[in-house]
């Protein structure tokens, strides 16, 4: 590593382009798309205990499925018109989309989604900023959550990963502890 | 549905809380994160072909991995000091992670990853908000990119996906054409 240049330069990373080309100009990640079991059981999880709002719902009868895109954005502010809403809704950064294929909720034959943590792999998880670790595991594990790794547990004190209904993984963490705990990383 | 509430509504909706938790109060959605084969490649294409920056790489050299962090953000913004530049990354919303298991971009047995959306289904993609899909989508096949689904194929018109280096599907639509496309799902 040039030690003069940031980690994070070009020099350090093959590959790398700082020259940003002007037609990618507001562009902006949007969404990530997940396929979820039963809404019922995924709303309650994201809204009571993540804390995010439904921001719009999108239903294709005859593909048989709905979109349901979470986010923490304030709903108060939405539009009431349905179209202008889901309008609203891709001007939002950082939405999450779950996508329920009807009937998989009561198909005893439904096997679940695949979480990618096991083979074969890809996505990991998302992860939320929370204002402490600590505490908010604290609330979920009173919530009933299920952990794959609390925030005491392994080296990477104040780190912790939850999961969602459908075992997907979430991790959490906090600006007051994350800079410490990765610091050898840096 | 109960016509005199937005589709968007508990009563719609089971499952759902719109009574937010206070303790949830300033989480927000960080990161999305997935497993990447070489980084050379994927630094490359998220930021010659999507336009973002690298905006943090943590190195694990124990357990042999490195997380590069991605994103839209301005990292002049960024601090000069490594740590504070982890705290300031995991402060913005919406970034990747990509994730590299040191070896996979030489490994003659490496198989690559699974995106999610052959069996075992599960995560299904990301997606970007752009200013116009065509001229984006223009710009991609200029530049060599994938495509799962052209923006003038099927039914939704102004709707494209792309892939990734690895495979992994990105969502590309624009604020001008989403809502006309999706209305009958409004």
């Amino acid at each position: 590593m040039a030690s003069a240049e940031p980690k994070e330069s070009p020099v350090n990373n093959p590959g790398l382009h700082t020259t940003i080309d002007e037609a990618t100009k507001g562009y902006f990640m949007q969404q990530t798309m997940f396929r979820i079991k039963d809404p019922k059981v995924s709303l309650d999880f994201y809204s009571r205990v993540l804390g995010m709002s439904l921001l719009k719902r999108l239903d294709f009868p005859e593909s048989k499925f709905s979109l349901y895109f979470m986010g923490y954005e304030d709903t108060s502010e939405a539009p009431s018109n349905p179209v202008d809403r889901t309008v609203w809704t891709f001007a939002q950064k950082a939405t999450i989309e779950l996508t329920h294929n009807w009937g998989t909720e009561s198909d005893p034959e439904f096997k679940g989604y695949h979480n990618g943590n096991s083979d074969p792999r890809g996505f990991g998880h998302i992860g939320i900023t929370v204002d402490d670790t600590f505490k908010a595991c604290e609330r979920f594990q009173n919530l009933g959550v299920e952990f794959v790794k609390k925030p005491d547990d392994g080296k990477m004190k104040g780190i912790a990963f939850i999961k969602d209904p459908d075992g997907y993984w979430i991790e959490i963490f906090d600006r007051k502890t994350i800079g410490n705990v990765t610091e050898g990383a840096a």
